[in-house]
């Protein structure tokens, strides 16, 4: 039997090229292997932005487009909205009340984030359950494999307990034990050389129109000591130079040599990325405003999503309020 | 327009006198005044009883077999499950997004209870946000009005706290500020003179058999002083006594002087005593014995009751899921 694939995004804006290669690459592969429910979290969108929802359900119809317009097969895969299937925040009850305070609390990426973010007020009681959210999400579907990020693998953890608790109080096993796939992409990093993120304002869009990826990439760091053009550069620390190792791998010994010994300059080695780009993306593009151009396309998909994603959720549910008794 | 109450109990086994004189009496009243929604609590009992569910269910039927014996009127009120209106859980979704968590940390009949209860495992994140959930079960209906004792008035608060967040977020009143009606019922202690409560076996149950009661309050305690017949006896300080006045206040006067002046035992007092509150639950008895002998009866109410309240719901949703854009 195939396994099962839970995996989502939170619909909190454009999705970048660092969504392409941190993530989507990676689910279009996976479709071929595995059973793949792809999930806009909605629910998690709000945990982390209740404060501006303005543009949460124009991002999820813009969000599904890039998903199918790169590859994500609505025939092969269950594309849906979370809040769209009921069952999510009932087994969300469940799981809350099973689950240890402190492994919450003492959860690293919980941590680090009421650490790390002060632009937002994360300090609820929601956001604290966010593993728990997650938990419902894989489990519902009983999910058996997840595509992670090492900086993930303690949540998944926690789903892995969640499940055990589940079972013990159950006192049979109604949930898998999920396994991560751990994902090996590169970390793709934005204009600055920060992580590429919608709220650093460095991202390139899968919808950036061409120029305006030629004018953002025109604008990236490169190698501080090249200050002439006569200077050698140093492609093993240039950011300009990463990007070809991930979008045109088969030119990187040209412009690594070119640019070790002076043969041109930024401006050039800029230009070329920016074409090689356009062009890896521009199909996707064409997609993709074929298909926004009919809204209820993505409607129909999602819709179609959700009686899939319910289907196998109603079921989840019938086995988990028979073996609590609710 | 009527005012609007939403009050509930957690099915968690036989109800007893105290929920009769404490909630139940008090239900009936209200039913004249007040458009009144009765919800069976089984989210909230499995919260704090998730481990040990198995007559949950049992529960639930029994126990609103005895509300509508005493005289709950699904005619004129909604009586209702919690768990069969999905909007439950979602609103407490989204209020467990927006709920600061120390106030939940703060409040004092949690901190009360993680100190008092030792016999299960409360120290769960679900039953942090216990207060959450009440407040999503009174806003969903948008109550106005909530019949609490003394002892829940920090939840009340907690109800209106969040109705508030959720307004300012909302830049709009989507939900009322329910107030308190304070219960002014006497507390009805238990055989042993505790708090009368299941845990404590100290209960007469509204269920319980003529001989059963008899027995029951043949071992209450009384008055530690009197130990012979013609010692007189102090009414004031005997837990037999205060049953007459709640159960019997006709026969208060005659019961005071008879005790004080020693011209009958304890004995006599208790079987008086017994005989009138068989008296007054008997009607009761044949009423709820009538409604159990068909289960589909009460399984009706609770469908009718669920269309009832799921239609108020539906509608709430609707309004907060547009004014947060979800």
């Amino acid at each position: 039997m195939k396994g099962r694939i839970l995996s989502g995004m939170r619909p909190t804006g454009k999705l970048h090229l660092g969504h392409l290669v941190g993530a989507l690459d990676n689910w279009i592969k996976l479709q071929d292997e595995y059973d793949c429910l792809f999930m806009v979290a909605d629910w998690h969108a709000f945990m982390s932005e209740y404060e501006n929802t303005s543009e949460l359900a124009e991002n999820i119809i813009d969000n599904v487009a890039d998903w199918l317009s790169v590859g994500i097969d609505p025939k092969r895969s269950t594309i849906f909205v979370q809040s769209h299937v009921a069952e999510h925040t009932q087994l969300h009850m469940i799981f809350s009340c099973i689950t240890p305070l402190g492994i919450l609390e003492r959860c690293p990426t919980y941590k680090e984030q009421m650490r790390e973010i002060n632009t937002r007020n994360l300090n609820t009681y929601g956001f604290l359950g966010y593993p728990v959210l997650q938990a419902s999400d894989i489990l519902l579907y009983k999910a058996n494999k997840v595509p992670v990020g090492q900086d993930q693998l303690p949540h998944l953890e926690l789903t892995r307990e969640i499940s055990r608790l589940f079972n013990n109080l159950a006192k049979r096993e109604v949930f898998p034990s999920p396994d991560a796939i751990l994902t090996q992409s590169p970390k793709l990093l934005g204009l600055d050389g920060r992580k590429m993120s919608k709220s650093y304002l460095n991202t390139i869009n899968l919808s950036d129109a061409p120029d305006e990826i030629v004018r953002k990439i025109s604008t990236m760091f490169t190698d501080p000591q090249r200050i002439k053009l006569s200077d050698n550069g140093h492609p093993d620390i240039c950011n300009v130079f990463s990007y070809y190792t991930t979008f045109a791998p088969e030119l990187k010994n040209e412009i690594f040599d070119g640019c070790s010994n002076a043969r041109f300059g930024c401006t050039e080695c800029k230009k070329r990325l920016a074409q090689r780009i356009i062009e890896k993306i521009s199909p996707f593009q064409k997609k993709r405003t074929e298909l926004l151009k009919d809204k209820t396309v993505i409607s129909k998909i999602l819709e179609e999503g959700r009686e899939k994603a319910s289907f196998l959720a109603i079921e989840t549910m019938r086995q988990v309020r028979k073996a609590v008794n609710l």
